[in-house]
Parts: structure tokens; C-alpha cells; sequence
């Protein structure tokens, strides 16, 4: 058990679009990211998404309008609703999710990495 | 669905202790608490916590050592290890576990609020 540094994890993290695990409880995992540009349209059918925005200004698309999630600002993204995370400038993310959420739900991209492959932090 | 901005919601929170629910999401609570002094020495029998620390600086004191947890730092204490929050200046606190977590775990304490008491913010 230790704790978390958590601008010294994203220190660490070069590349965008690549969550990193920094910790897991009750069969959640933190997951850090750094973002950049448009990622793709997806939805998880059965996992929930908690986003808390740490450093930039993320705009989450969904079909019928988006919301801007800034520094200091989280949102939670119900299962089932279809979303395209965008950042105009870099943002640094966490991702609190189930262990078992895909990065794009069913959606084939090659940004999604799967979850036996991404890497701890 | 709407963001939420943490630092409005503390805002709002004027006493100590006192977790409010901000979110919920894969059956997990985002509750946000301002903290000061000693609470009470518990565990947990079945769920993790997962403390972010969002201002001041938060000691868990465990029976064998304990952690200074400071602001942008995260950590998660597992289920069933006993510990003590100890804010020795006001701490403001994302507390993020199950929902079915109590405060004081097994210990009978007038500082723990039942959990379909818990107020949301």
C-alpha cells in the first residue's frame, strides 16, 4: 500500500490515448490517460465511466449535444451512451471504470489497446 | 447528466465528517467530505477506498506505520485493513467506494452517518 503521486504518473506518461493503471479497487481501475485530438465514437453496454478532468479541457460529444469538462470538473458516463471524448488541447484524465470496460465498447479501432495489454503506472 | 464541478460542491459543504454523495457509477459512490481532526479507528470488511486528497494534507495512521497523503496524491486502503483519518488542518476529500461501504465499518461511532442518510451534493 502506498500512496499516489498523481502529476508524478502523468510525468511518466509520453503518448496520448494510452490509459495507464495507477490502481484498481473494488473491481474499479484508475486509469490515467493523456489526450489529444478525437478519440472514437463508442458506448460500453454494462460499465459506467467516471471522468475527472485534471489538467486541460475536455469536450465529451454525445448525439444530441456535448458537454466541456474542465480542470477540476468530472462527469459520469452512463452505460449504453454513445460518446466521443475530443481534446483540442492536451488534457490529462482520470478514468475511474470498471476493470473489465473496453477502451471503445464493441467499436473495432486501433486505438482501442486491450485491457490484458495496458500497461500500470 | 451533467458535469460536476468539485470545488462548487465543497462549496456547499460546511461541516466536517459529513460525506456527501456527488455521483455514482458501477455501484461505487463519489463522495466528497471535508475533514478535521481524528475520526475513529475501523476497517472495512468487504470494501476497498480510494482516497484523492484535493486540498491539505490527510495522515491515515495504520496499526504499523502510517501515510501522509497530501494534495493531488491518491491512495486505496483495502478491505479489511484497519486505519484512522487523521486531519490534523482541514482536509477536502473525494472518497470513492462502494456504495454499500459504511463509515465506520463494523465500530459503533455518533460520527457514523448511516449510509440511506447520506446527503448528496
Amino acid at each position: 500500500m502506498e500512496k499516489i503521486n498523481i502529476a508524478e504518473k502523468f510525468d511518466r506518461i509520453d503518448d496520448y490515448w494510452k490509459p495507464r493503471i495507477a490502481a484498481e479497487a473494488n473491481g474499479q481501475h484508475v486509469r490515467l490517460a493523456k489526450l489529444k485530438g478525437d478519440f472514437v465514437w463508442h458506448s460500453h453496454a454494462d460499465e459506467d465511466e467516471l471522468f475527472i478532468v485534471v489538467s486541460g479541457r475536455l469536450t465529451v460529444r454525445f448525439r444530441d449535444r456535448e458537454i466541456e469538462v474542465g480542470e477540476g470538473e468530472m462527469l459520469v458516463i452512463p452505460r449504453g451512451v454513445e460518446h466521443l471524448p475530443v481534446a483540442q488541447e492536451e488534457v490529462h484524465l482520470i478514468n475511474i471504470t470498471a476493470a473489465a470496460t473496453t477502451m471503445t465498447g464493441d467499436v473495432e479501432s486501433k486505438l482501442a489497446i486491450p485491457i490484458d495489454q495496458l500497461q500500470t503506472v
